[in-house]
Formats: C-alpha cells, structure tokens, sequence
C-alpha cells in the first residue's frame, strides 16, 4: 500500500464518520438483543419499540393517552428521507405519526438529524411503523449527492399520507416533492429552476432563519400533477449538481437514486 | 508500523479533535501567563477571570453591576459537566452563576458547548469559582459515554445547589439526576426506562426542539429521595448503553465514570 | 515517507475538510459553465445569479419584486467575512442585499454559514454585486485566526455601508468593527479589552443565545472614531490571540491579516 493510497483510505474512512454515514442497510443489532430495539439503517439511523410507555413521558410530550405504545426513530442524519419514511409506514401500520423534531446535526454537515415517534394502541403497530420506515430507509437517501462543499436532497412521492400532510403542509394523496440545497445559496438556485420548469404549488419552504433550525438549508415542498412534481424535482436536482459541482468533486449518491 | 496501524492511529487522532477532546486535566496555561488566564480542562473548557468588567459589559449582559468580577467558562463540549461543576463551585466559593448559554457545538457531535459566566464582588472569589469548577470536570465527564454514532450523558448530584436550581429547576438540597441520550430517539428510551426503575419526579426535560439549543438530545432531570434519583440514573445508563451499542461500537466512557 | 508524516499529511487534510476551508481564491468554475454561475471563493462561499427571478420566490422570500434579479453569496463558513465583502459591493454596484440569514454552520466548527440576496433591477448589476464581493472575500478572512479548540474573528471598516447599516446597526459612513471570540468565553474577554482600549460604541453584541443561531461565539460590534475602533479591534485580537493560545496550538490566520 502506497502512501497516498493510506491517505486516500483514511480520508474515506474519515468522510464515513463525518457524513451521513452510519450502517447501510437495515441490520439486525449489534450490541445484543433487547425488548426495545428494532433496527438500525442508513443515516445512523436507530429504531425503537416502547410497549407500555410511562404516563409522565406522554404528559410531558403532549402525546395522546391512547398509544400506550410508542415506535422512535432517532437520527443523525436525515429529517426527509425519515418523514418520507414514517408516511409510507403509517399508509401500512395502525399508527400515527405523533413527534417529529428535527436537530441541527448531521454530524458536522449542513443540515439535521431527526427525532420522530409514532403512537399506536398495540405495541405491535408501533413496532411494524418502525420497521417499515427502517427498511424504506435503505432508497430514501438515494437522491441526496453530497461532495466536500455540501449536498443536495430530493424526495418524491406519487400520494402523499397523514405524515407528510400533518408536519409540511403536503395536500393529502397528491404528489409531492422536495427540493433541498445545502449551501442554502444553492438551495434558491434550485428552487427557482424547479419552480420554472413544471406547473407546480410551492406549499412549504425553509431557510437558515425560516422553518429549519438555523441549517444551511434552503429548501421547498411542491404539490401538483404527478408528472409535473417530477418534473421540477428532477430540473432542481440537475441544477443542484451544477453548483455542488463546482464548489468541489462531483457529487455522489449516498445510495442509489430512485427519483427518474 | 503497518499500514492499518496507521490508519487507526490516525482514526484516534481524527475522534480526538472531533469528538469531545481537548485536555484532560486542569493544566496550566501553553501559551504563556496572562492576568486573566486560570487554566484549561476537558471538552476544550477554557477558564479565565475580569478583575474590574467594563459597565458597559454589565449592562449589556443585563449582570448586576454589584458583581464587579466575572469568572468564565467557556467550553466548545459540554454545559451538563461545567453546570455541575459550577454548581459545586457556588457552594465553596462567594459567588453566583450569573449566565448560561448553550451553544449548539460540540464540534460536530451531536450536543452543546458551554457559555457560564460567575459574578464576585472581589476577584478572588471570582477566580476561585472558576478554579474548582475546573478541577470539578476532571471527574464529571465520567458517564458521558461516546462511540460513532452519538452519546449519552448521566449526571448525579446528592444535593442540588443554586446553579441547577436556577438554570434547571432542581429543588435546592434534594438530589438531582440528569439523563440524556444523543440521537434524542436513544433518549427517549433512556427517559422511560429511568422513570419506570424508582420513584423520581421530572422537574424538567428538553427535545430538539423544545429547551436544546437543537442539539440532538432528548433529556429529563429528575429529582428525591437520594436513592431512587441513582437508581433512575444507573437504569438510564443502561439503556443508553445498549442503545448505542447497537448503532456502533461500545461506546467508550470520556474519564472514569462517578456513579456506583 | 515516513509514518509519522503520513500521519500529519491527514491531519491536515482532516482540518481543511473540517474547518473553514473550501478554494482559497475567487476561481472560475470546476464544473462546467452555466449561465447562473459567478465563482467560488474561500469559506465554501459559491457564487450565483438569477436574471429573472420566478415571481413565487419574490414572494415567499417578501423581496421587491422590482428587483428582477438576485445575486446569491451561499458559504459553508462566514457571515462576517461576506456581509464585510457585501457591504463593499453595494457601494460599487446597484444593488442592495435583500436578505441575510446566518445558518450554524462552518462545517463542524463553532461558528456560521451564510445566505445573502442582492437584489437589483438589471442581471449586469446582480452579477457585478457578486463578483466584487466573492473578489473580497481574498483578504476579509485575514483576520481570522483557528486552531483545533477554536477561533476569533476581527473584522474593520472605515465606512461602513448600507449592509452593514441595515443588518447589523452600524452607523452609516462611520468605522465599524467586529470582534469574534470562539468558545464564546474567549469573546467575553476579548469584548472587555477591546471596550477598555478606546473609546468606542457598542452598537450590537451577540451570544448564544442572543442574536447567534446559536452559535458558539459572544461578539461585539462597535463604532466611533476610526482609529479608536481599529485600536479597540486589535486589543481584541491580542486578547483572543492570548486565550486560543492557551487552549491549543498557536491560532494561524485564515489568509493574510489586514488590520494594521
């Protein structure tokens, strides 16, 4: 092995550890088994299981008495592909979506992790809501290119659920995107091509100051015909890969895009 | 040296400067003595003291002009360990905690940083406090535990003094625990399993998006009978120490943990 | 090569990834020409420009919509550096920035990122807004000193400008400067020294949290006579210089200092 090859090698193994890494796929547990856990994925992502959550945890969350089971997805890295994760699941599972915050993280990235909990009556809908949002985590972070400057994040549905609706505004079983750059500048750019190229509603946006928690993020949600969301998703995707390109190396898929 | 050698000696290098480093002691000073220099601790804690503040510090800090000397803390990782410290500080030294801010740092991990300022009508004191805080931190980063993927912090106090009771509510004399988990979702979990082990009450309790400064954490303090607060606190610690097991290696104390 | 360079070499490239890096100089583009792109320059800072701006982001963003085109400073590192180098801009081109927002961002580090709009009503005057300030932004990092525990920032003007004026309260025409502690504790001292050494103004101060989005930075911004403010400005660099000092190794400039 070559001096720069060890170089390269620690460098990659340093971007892991920085960015969004964490396990690639939903895998069983590492650390032993236990009541609670589920699984962990992509985003260093972790799933949880509650089957009787204690009186004074609901009180203080606000969370209504009637799930006495709670489902938790934690995340260092993520927010969107999380919530698009947990509205497929609530589509599949007699749950709700009940918590969703978002931290100002990514380990050192630009944007945040996520903290989302689903309520259900039996412990064994929370614990299928979780594991169907672990395992729709292993595509949802295919449209996220990163390189050294930042990254860019795509997210597409044909029917948006409950989730989505509830927490970014999405009109309930139309099609919805989201457009997000990181630096935030990047971000405008790509809105306004997506906004150009398609007949679509902006129904949500964010920026450092406005809706995110100060994370270099300019980002918008659109709603619209289905063709016509793709549409515009894909001209922000393509122009957020101009710019990320020549802030730095040609931005890579974290996985395997999924938005065509 | 091999070629992996270098690689994870280098890796160790990397975790130090990001993860919650700096050095391990009170030391004195490397660059120097200065007046208002009184020494440096773990989480790149920097201790220093103002004889005669400016009033127009005072007053734009809203500090009572009373308090004509300030001690400082300032830290890019922590506020749990330096609050503690300072709270043992208050006891021993004429002075009082004036102002905590919280930060969103540790230097790319998912918690805060520290901002504490000490207020002393004589300098002396005001040193002082800032001179047993630091020697405090030698231990009080004991149970913060770290691997990958995040971490999880445990504090235990037999009796609370006026700092946490002015910045945390904890009633004064009475124990007082602190339970926090990084991802916030580990947290959740850490919560439930405390105040299931033994009779505590929540006296309060922070999330991403509600009394962080959106750091990814999810915490409760807790507060009685002197027993049950450890019994909670050690039933936390071990969630989160499966918890985070599962999502990385076994996560590594940053000292030697304090509480038995 | 020997281990312990290969070591090293890492290192360093570990801290250009992590900390304030990104091109050091206003270079044209790495990844192919397009019609929106300006340059790049140091901080990760990417230069764009919309000619016709979609009449939906005017409006989500609340910008006159007579300015049909925008400049965008997007960066991973700053606020300051860019909102100097705005000011600039504005002075010599028809423009006027439109919106500042301040992500916490620098990759890691204890400080901001940055988002800033110029508006104007011709895409030449857009464009030459953004060139001028992405052209500035060679030296605007000069006075910003790093090492591994953290960072200070000093920033001066003899005129400050409408940017300056409208985001940060600093009296038109008059000297404006900017002094930057990281960890926030070095910037109390910093601030106190530097009010002590000239008679000078504080017209704005920020904290963690106050004014900062969190970050984990105290800075004061101060006017008055023009060598009393650049007299005050390098008592707070010798002050910050002194206090990093003690927490790491010696803290090196960013560029070439330009505060004489």
């Amino acid at each position: 092995m070559k001096e720069e090859q060890i170089v390269q090698q620690v460098m990659e193994e340093v971007r892991k550890q920085m960015g969004s890494a964490g396990t690639d796929k939903f895998v069983p547990n590492r650390g032993g088994t236990f009541t609670e856990f589920v699984g962990t994925a992509f985003g260093d992502t972790v799933g949880l299981v509650i089957a009787h959550v204690d009186p004074v945890i609901h009180e203080k969350l606000g969370i209504d008495p009637k799930y006495k089971s709670l489902g938790i997805l934690g995340a260092r890295t993520g927010a969107g592909p999380q919530l698009m994760a947990a509205d497929e699941a609530v589509k599949a599972s007699n749950s709700e979506v009940v918590l969703l915050e978002m931290p100002r993280d990514t380990k050192g990235n630009g944007g945040h992790g996520c903290l989302l909990l689903f309520g259900a009556e039996e412990v064994s809908d929370a614990r299928r809501a979780v594991e169907i949002a672990l395992k729709n985590l292993e595509y949802l972070f295919g449209d996220i290119y990163m390189n050294e400057a930042g990254f860019i994040e795509l997210q597409y549905t044909a029917r948006a659920s409950y989730a989505l609706n509830k927490y970014m505004g999405a009109p309930l079983g139309k099609a919805w995107g989201l457009i997000v750059g990181c630096p935030a500048g990047a971000g405008v750019l790509m809105a306004d091509a997506a906004v150009k190229a398609a007949n679509v509603e902006i129904v949500n946006f964010a920026s450092p100051a406005r809706g995110t928690s100060h994370s270099n993020e300019f980002m918008i949600m659109i709603s619209g015909d289905s063709g016509a969301v793709k549409q515009a998703v894909i001209a922000g995707r393509e122009m957020g890969l101009k710019v990320l390109g020549t802030m730095g190396e040609v931005p890579q898929s974290l996985q395997v895009p999924y938005i065509k």
